[in-house]
C-alpha cells in the first residue's frame, strides 16, 4: 500500500482525498490545510490525522508520497521539500506561473531522482487515451492535423481570474499538454490570438482573454490548433479530433446520461454536457491516480513528469509573446 | 424509353409525373383523372395529352406502361385492363381493400404475363436498402428479430380515414410488406392490438384505430415487432431495426438538413425529422420508378409485384382477426 | 449511519459490497455466505465480521437492515426472517420464480411493517429515471406506447439457465417492472412469443427460450412491447422510447466513453455499448442503494417493493401462459 | 421564364445543365463549349441549340443570363462581355486566380448596373444556412468564434493542381467567403499555416500546400479558424461550428443515407459521408441558381456579387503573405 498525504484540501484536493480513499492500492495519509476551517472535520471523516504544516508531513516516514493541491505559488516549494524529503509527489498544475521559478525548481530536484507526476488529468480520459491507442496503433496512419476545443461553461470569479496567471498559463496549459501529447513530438511553432469578448472589462482591467485560438506547428508539418472559451453556456467542452492521413480519430463530450427529446420543434435534443472538469473528468481523474500509485509502488517514471509541466507553460509563454509580437514564434525562442 | 401514361393526378400522381418527366430511360404518355380540374394544365406543363378516360390510353399503342394513381376501388379494374390491354402495370398500393376483389383480380390477369409493379416503395428507401443488402450479404448472421416503427406525423382528415379501409390495410400495409422483405420468407402467424388512443372518437364512430402493435413470426422461429401511430410529432417516425446472431442494422431518420443546436437546456438539438412520405421516401419514389422502367425495358419481373401486394393484404386480415379474437392467427387461416 | 449486512457475496454481492462502504450514510455490518470460500478475506478487506450464518445477523442489534444477493431460492425465506427480526430488507430480484411461495412470504410479513425493497435496479437508472421524470412532467403529454428493447450481451453458461427460472422470470422480469415503472398503472392483458433461436438446444431440452416479444395492454389501450434477446454481440442493449401524443423521449445505450473512429469504411463508429448490467447499471446500483439507506432512515416506504416483485412475477407468468396457449391472456387470470 | 445559357460544359457545367433544366423559373438557352466533343449531343439531350462562340450567346436577345462554369482564366472576361451585353451573369468561382485582373474586372463592368452572382455554392446548403439564420435570428447571442472545417476527399489529379492557383485559392477560396458569410463583417486580420504533408512532392515541386490552418479576425475580436486539408479518407468533410454567447451552432456532413452498423466491435458506424461536392452539396447548386433566377426576375441584387468574389481573393492574398512572412497579416495591406 502506498501512503499519500494530501497537501491543499480545497475543492480539487478534496475530490483527490475521495479518490485516494477508494484507490485499491493507496491510503490516506495524514493531510494539511491551513485554510480549511472544517480540516479537523474532513481528518476524521476519513479517520486520518489533519497536521499544521505541511512539515509534519516530509517528516513522516509512514508517508510515501504527497499529492499537491494547494495554492498555485506554492506548489514548486512543495516539490523541492517533498523530492528532498524522498516522497513521491503528485502535482496540481501548473508549477508555477513563472518559467523562471520552474526552472529553479528543476534545479533544485536535479540528479535527486524524484517521482513527480503533473496533474494534467486530460491524458487520462478515457475518450481522449483511447484516441491517443488508436493513433499509436496506426489507425490513421500518419497524424496530420490535430484541433482540439477547449471551453469552460462560465466565466469564473473575478478573484480567480485575477490570481490565474491569464488564461493560457490557467486553462490552455492543459491544451497545450494534451496537444504535445497527440502531436508526439514538441511543437515548434506558436501562433495566438486573445481577445475578452465575454468580458471586455477583464481585457481593459486585466489585460486577460476569455477567448482564444492557438496554431501550434511541429518540424515536420503536423499542425494543431486549440480553440479555447470561458463561457460555453451548453457545457464543459472538451474534445480531440485527429485528421490522419489514413482516417480521423474524435473524442468527444459526454452528459449524464442518453435521455433525447423529440418534439414539435426538435429530434435528438440532449441534455448539456457534463457541467465541469469534476464531472467531465471525474474517471480521469481517478486514472491518473492509479497511474501514480503505480509509479510509486514500482519506481517507474510518470507517463506525465516535471518537464511535461514545464514544456506547457513554455508554450503559453511563446504564445504571450505570439500575441504581443503579432507573429509566429519558435518555441526555442522562449525555452 | 419507356412511355408511362399516369391515370391519377393527385397529390401522389403529382409527385410520379415529376419523376417520370426526370427519369432517363422514361417519356410520359397522355396523362387522366376525370376528377382534377386543372388536368389540362397539368398536361400542358408537362407538354403531354390529358385524356378524358383511362380507355383512350389503353387503347393507345404508343403507351408501354401506366401508373395507376387513381382512388383504391379502381385499381383492381384498371390493373386488369391494364395487362389485357398489354400493358405494364404500376400500381400504388392497396390492390384493393377487399382480398377477395384481389382474388379476382389476380384470376382475371392469370396467365397473361403481364408486369405488374406495387407502389411499396419502402424497400427501395437508401436506407432500408442498404440495411436489406447488408442483411443478404451476410454481415450480421441469421436474422432473429425485427422491429419496424412507422408513425405518421399526424392525423390524415376524417374523411380520408373513413374511405381508407382502417389503420391495417392503410398504413400498415407498407410495414407488412417490409416485414416481409426483410424476413426474407412469409410470417406464418400474427398477432395485434389496435386502439384509439389519439382520436377516441375514431374508434367507437368507424371501429377504426390510431396506435397499433402487431407481432409476426415465421415457421423458423424469427419474430417481427412493428409499432404503429398516425401522430409523431416530431416527424415521420420510420425506422428498422434487423437483429441478428452476429450484429444489428438499424436503418433510421432522416432531417432536412444537419444543423444542429446547443444551449443553456440542450446539446445537438435537431430538427424534426422529414415530414412525410413525400419528403422522406423522395429518393424511394424515384428509386422504385427507376426499377419499373428497366423491368418494362428488359421484360423482367418487378422485384415487388401483384403478389406481394396481395401477401400485405392477407396480413393485415390476419391482423384484424387476431384483434377480433385475442388471439395468435395462423396466416394460412386467411389465405 | 445505517448498518447494512451482505447475505450472499457472489458477484452482485460484492457490487454492493463497494457500494455500501462507499455510501456516505450507510456502513457495512457482517457479511455472511457459506459457499464463498474467500469470505473471511473479503469481510477483512472491508474491516467487518465474517459470520457463519446469516442467523447471527438477524440476532445482532447493530444491524439495520440486510441485503438479501443469496441463491434466489433462500430469498423468500430471508425476507421473513429480516422482517421478523425487525431488519429492514433489500433483496435482489426475484422474490422467488414460484409465484404460490411468493404469496406465501406476502401472507408471513403481512401486517410487519417492514421495510422492503426490490433490486429493480433499472428505476434508477439516470436515463430512464430522466425520461421518467419527463414523463411524469407532462413533456409528452398521454402515455401512448412504450418499447423496452433488453437484450444481454452473450449467452449465460448453460448451468446458470438451468436454475435461472426461464427466459422471462429471470431477464424480463426486470423488463416488466420498467413497463410498470413507465405505465403508471397495471397491465391489464399480455401477450408473448418466445423462441430458442440462439441455442436450439436450449428449447428442446429446457424448454426454455433466448429470444422473445412480448405485448402488455392497459386498460386504457396504452400499449408496451418488450423486445428480449439473450445475445447482442454490440454489447448490453438497454433501451427505453416512450411516445406520447406530444413527443417522444428515449433512453439510449452508454459506451465506456466517446471516441468515435472514421475511415474509408466508415463514420463516427463507436465502441460497443457497456458489457453487462455490473458495467451499464453501475450509478442505477448505486442510487438504488441510496434511496433504501434514505428508506431504511426516515421510516418511509421504498419506491419498489414487495409487491412490485410479485406483479413483475405475475406478468411473467401470464406471458408464459400466453405463449403455451397462443393467446392474450388477461392478467387477473393469474393473480 | 429567364432563360440561361451555360458556357462551359464539363463537369460542373453539366450540372448546372441539368439544374436549370429542372428549375421551375428557368429554361435553358444555347449552350457553348469548344472543348467539349459530345456538345452536339449534349444540346440535343436538352432541345437547345450548340453554339460554337460564347459571342452568339452575348448577341442572342433571347437570352437573359449566362452560366459561366469554363475555365477559370476565362471568367473575367465572359463576365465583362456578358456584363457589358445586358446579360445577367452567374460565374463560377474565382473571378480569376489575379486579383488585378479581378479589379480590372470591377473596373470594366463599373457603373452598368449588370447583374452578377458568383458560385459559392455552400451559402445555400441548407444546414449552412440554417445556421446562419439561427445566428442571424439571435439564437446564441453575439458570435464568438467561428470554426470551418473543410476537407476534400482525396487529392485533385496533379494537373488540375498545377493549374488551380494554389490551395487557398482553389480550395480555401470557398471558405473565405464562408467565414466572411457568418461573421457579418470583414475579417481584418488573417494568419496562415500551410504545408504539404499528403503528396509532399506538392511542396517541393510547386510551392503548394494540401494542409492548412487558417485565423481571422475581425475588428472587434471575434475568431474564425479554418481547417484544410485535400484529404479526408472518410468523405467530403464540411462543418461549420459557430460559438456564440448563449450557444452554440452546428452544421455537420451527411451520408447517402442513415443504416447503422452494430457488431462485436462497433455501434453506430455510418457510411463514409457524401463522396464530395456534387453530392454533398447538390441541394446548395439547386437554390443558388433558384436565386439567381430570381434575382434576374426581379432585377435585385444577388445575395453574393462580384465583391465577395473579390474580398474572398483578397483573403487568399493575405493568407499567402501571412505564410510567407510568418506574421499576422492585415487585410488591407493588401485590399
Amino acid at each position: 500500500m502506498v501512503t499519500i498525504s494530501v497537501i491543499g484540501c480545497g475543492r480539487i484536493g478534496r475530490m483527490h482525498l475521495r479518490n485516494i480513499a477508494g484507490c485499491g492500492g493507496a491510503r490516506l495519509g495524514p493531510i494539511c490545510d491551513p485554510y480549511a476551517a472544517d480540516i479537523e472535520g474532513l481528518a476524521r471523516d476519513y479517520g486520518v490525522a489533519a497536521v499544521e504544516s505541511a512539515e509534519a508531513i516530509f517528516l513522516d516516514s509512514s508517508v510515501d508520497a504527497i499529492l499537491v493541491a494547494s495554492a498555485t505559488e506554492t506548489h514548486a516549494a512543495y516539490i523541492e521539500a517533498g523530492v528532498k524529503a524522498g516522497k513521491a509527489v503528485f502535482c496540481e498544475k501548473p508549477i508555477d506561473l513563472d518559467l523562471e521559478r520552474v526552472d529553479a525548481c528543476a534545479a533544485a530536484i536535479a540528479g535527486l531522482g524524484g517521482v513527480v507526476q503533473l496533474g494534467f488529468n486530460r491524458r487520462f480520459d478515457p475518450g481522449h487515451r483511447a484516441a491517443f491507442e488508436a493513433l499509436r496503433g496506426g489507425e490513421v496512419g500518419a497524424l496530420h492535423q490535430v484541433v482540439i476545443t477547449s471551453r469552460d461553461p462560465e466565466m469564473p470569479p473575478r478573484s480567480y481570474v485575477e490570481s490565474a496567471g491569464g488564461l493560457l498559463r490557467d486553462m490552455t496549459i492543459h491544451d497545450f499538454d494534451l496537444a504535445r501529447f497527440f502531436l508526439g513530438e514538441e511543437p515548434e511553432e506558436v501562433f495566438a490570438v486573445g481577445n475578452a469578448l465575454i468580458d471586455p472589462e477583464l481585457g481593459e482591467e486585466l489585460g486577460d482573454f476569455d477567448t482564444a485560438m492557438i496554431l501550434l506547428r511541429c518540424a515536420d508539418g503536423k499542425q494543431c490548433c486549440i480553440n479555447n472559451s470561458r463561457t460555453a453556456v451548453y457545457g464543459y467542452d472538451q474534445r480531440v479530433e485527429l485528421l490522419g492521413e489514413r482516417g480521423m480519430l474524435v473524442s468527444g463530450n459526454r452528459r449524464a446520461h442518453e435521455m433525447r427529446r423529440f418534439g414539435g420543434a426538435e429530434t435528438e435534443r440532449g441534455e448539456p454536457y457534463l457541467y465541469f472538469f469534476i464531472e467531465r473528468y471525474g474517471e480521469a481523474f481517478v486514472a491518473e491516480l492509479e497511474a501514480f500509485v503505480g509509479c510509486v509502488r514500482d519506481g517507474a517514471r510518470p507517463e506525465v513528469g516535471f518537464e511535461d509541466g514545464r514544456r506547457a507553460l513554455v508554450l503559453a509563454e511563446a504564445a504571450y509573446r505570439s500575441i504581443k509580437e503579432g507573429r509566429l514564434v519558435r518555441v526555442d525562442e522562449i525555452s
